[in-house]
């Protein structure tokens, strides 16, 4: 089987086991790529959105917005060809030099000086997150300092310590978001997403 | 909380939870630690090891093996400079432009040319394996040739179709593997298990 057909008969699959689950159909693709990245169909009843959240992302994507991102996997994830189709470049700013002495020099971590240099260098941007929950911290407290206005707010880290709280804070700070509520996530899950907001995009065009 | 105290915490909230189930200690960490980057507890009972596979893959990576992975979002994912205090670097193909042109030629993944493309220049390696059933279906027709012994095959895709069966023949194969028996798995996870033996061998060598 070829790539493509892979990918059709997983998607079939996943279909057939979802059964009688109903997904809204703004959500329906986006919802079944993050099962198809992780086999966890724990993502039918987690992923949360703001209101038209993929509609207003595709907006932003096809504006040419860049995608932050908190972790060098991620960016790794995302499909920048099918990015670069629309004007729109991936950025992750934790391995740089400046992020790592500042961090350091302020006792906080990269992760949170990461997204600051972001707020200040890029502006307006998709802020897709996959691993650390003060990076989504550091965005509540940008946005609430009025230093930042997101597009976009992927809010998908992983993990046991201030997971679970960060997601709950990002969705009652009135930003557009795309949230696994709860402990799970992952950088791949954060890729997938954008990933499949592009792939609708340029369906649609095809 | 310091990155480190959280990652503590957190390894102290999934023994909790995984209260009286038992892991072998030399796998223990391992375990753990795939629980901590996907905070599913699944992979609890999914693991499978050949005969001492911690120990086999630790003493190739103390002698500077190379790690060759399927995508570049695991390469991205592994901890280099840990990697580097052995004489280890990682590798991965898939996006050269030889290994392109071969599958298309062939009609074959690109997945499946970049594991030959592997054995071809590196000789023995590690190979983390988190996307492609087609990169251990590949391993699998190199070991059987005579053109490939792998170090270790960690087998971890993640997916719906050819991906129960490759893992299974992997652990056929007589090779050393850790492998997450199922559909579950990912580039995370890839990335988390070679790490995991990392940190291990530069806690004790602290």
């Amino acid at each position: 089987m070829k790539p493509m057909e892979i990918e059709k008969r997983s998607f079939e699959i996943i279909a057939e086991e979802l059964g009688e689950r109903k997904i809204d159909p703004e959500y329906d693709l986006l919802v079944r790529r993050v099962i198809h990245t992780t086999a966890d169909f724990d993502y039918y009843d987690n992923l949360c959105f703001s209101e038209h959240a993929a509609k207003v992302a595709m907006e932003a994507l096809r504006a040419g917005c860049p995608v932050v991102t908190d972790t060098t996997m991620a960016m790794a994830g995302i499909n920048k060809r099918a990015l670069a189709r629309f004007g729109g470049e991936t950025h992750c700013f934790i391995g740089d030099a400046d992020v790592a002495e500042e961090a350091k020099a302020r006792g906080v971590t990269r992760s949170l000086v990461s997204m600051e240099k972001a707020a200040r260098t890029l502006g307006p941007a998709i802020f897709a997150i996959g691993n650390a929950p003060t990076a989504l911290y550091s965005i509540c407290d940008l946005v609430r300092a009025g230093k930042l206005q997101p597009k976009m707010v992927i809010g998908v880290p992983v993990g046991f310590v201030n997971v679970v709280e960060a997601k709950e804070v990002i969705m009652e700070l009135g930003v557009p978001y795309i949230v696994a509520r709860g402990r799970k996530g992952g950088s791949n899950v954060a890729a997938a997403i954008v990933n499949s907001l592009l792939y609708q995009m340029i369906q649609r065009e095809e």
